[in-house]
């Protein structure tokens, strides 16, 4: 563990050098924060949950064909993921109003949206995420046309995939984040899905009773964060029936 | 006067019905607001100068065959236009990086944006007239696809034909605010140009001194308002040369 040397902490996750070039070890803390990290705490246990779920959902995103940054999970904080170039925009899917979609345009929470939203942010923790167009990224480069289009494409799929893997487990997914990187390959790079899926990134709630499922918990002073994760990670199948 | 029916009054102009069935008389106040009329204050004269101004720029679009709500000015303070169903969208184009974008984006003001920039805000004072995207505005049916392709093209042709009027006499196109409206024939609506088109929406930079000629001026209490409205008017030939 001393010999490896640490590329970057985040809020959620310690990112190492990968035993090979071009890999690195995402290591999944269990630090919370919300509200472009005015708030903090930590969510005991959630890192490996994060892990875990993170681990499940992109070994079925990459079944269905959607490239991902994913290797293989280490151990019960770590997985070995492909290094790539982020490309600086949170890409979030919404199919509910929530949060703040619903603060900004005056839309109740719950009102289920006439059709998918993508919407992008830019990631910059000194700008508070601001929120961007197309318009803005193409002016800016931030990423190029082909590799919008590619973007595009990815977020619906995993959105019209994840939407149907949570449907058959009683949970609504109403919005997410997504983020992306560059994999170069000598002078070429592609795009593929980075980062992580977890609760910490999706709203989820459950179907029959609209419990929140995800870090709303957190960010609402709700309680129960832990068991809320571990409620995901069960129906999911990644936890022994009936274990908490 | 006393018998003209009042329709709306706003934050900078009041509309009567028009002496026509589907015409309105737009006049113009010398209210000014800021900040979503956190600030507000009387520019003398800006009434009046902004009438003429719109008058002029909207009849040199209307030659370049962008249709307009424009039918002629009546009097000093007050102009008969087409009435439109107003979309609730400002469509905002940028050449040059400054106020809300230069502070979201931390770019500095005056950096000549790599290219023109459109954004959208959802017109809705009490929402603080919130960004929004393209999907924002196909989700919730606030203009269609072909409503949105034309906004975007007489948008750009404006941004083209403006900013070449404004260098030919020293003035820096830097920003500006468009509204456009359905204007109904039986079941069948186009959209045209609507509102105004003045210093109070735009932003216009002396090319020589950088000096603001615009609601800036208003907004950072610069003063010299209504002096800077005048340049503006006497550059475009509206006033005699000297006069003030
Ligand atoms: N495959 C990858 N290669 C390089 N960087 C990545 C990869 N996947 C995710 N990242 C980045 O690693 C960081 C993950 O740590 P996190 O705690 O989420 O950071 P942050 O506080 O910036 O969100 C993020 O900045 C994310 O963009
Ligand atoms: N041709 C038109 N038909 C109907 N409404 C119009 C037309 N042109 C402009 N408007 C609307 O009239 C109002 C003009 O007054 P203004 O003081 O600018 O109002 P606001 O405070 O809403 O910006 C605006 O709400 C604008 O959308
Ligand atoms: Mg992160
Ligand atoms: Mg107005």
């Amino acid at each position: 563990m001393s010999r490896r040397r640490q590329i970057y902490e985040g809020k959620a996750k310690i990112l190492y050098e990968g035993p090979e070039p071009g890999t690195l070890i995402q290591y999944f803390k269990d630090d919370a924060t919300a509200f472009n990290a005015q708030k903090k705490g930590t969510i005991s246990g959630k890192g490996v949950l994060n892990n875990r779920i993170s681990e499940h959902l992109f070994t079925l995103l990459g079944n269905i064909g959607i490239p991902t940054h994913f290797i293989r999970r280490l151990n019960m904080r770590e997985q070995l993921v492909r290094q790539v170039e982020i490309i600086p925009i949170e890409v979030v899917v919404r199919n509910v109003a929530a949060g703040s979609l619903s603060k900004r345009l005056g839309i109740e929470e719950g009102t289920q949206l006439p059709r998918t939203i993508l919407e992008y942010y830019y990631k910059d923790d000194a700008l508070g995420d601001p929120m961007i167009t197309e318009e803005h990224i193409a002016c800016f480069g931030w990423a190029g046309q082909d590799e919008l289009a590619d973007i595009v494409d990815m977020a619906i799929r995993t959105n019209d995939f994840l939407t149907g893997l949570f449907a058959g487990i009683g949970i609504r997914l109403v919005d997410f984040k997504l983020e992306f990187g560059r994999l170069w390959e000598d002078d070429y790079s592609r795009v593929i899905l980075a980062d992580e899926i977890s609760p910490d990134g999706c709203r989820l709630w459950d179907m029959k009773t609209s419990e929140k499922l995800d870090k709303d918990r957190f960010r609402r002073d709700l309680g129960g964060e832990v068991e809320a994760y571990q409620e995901v990670a069960r129906r999911l199948g990644l936890l022994p029936e009936g274990a908490d």
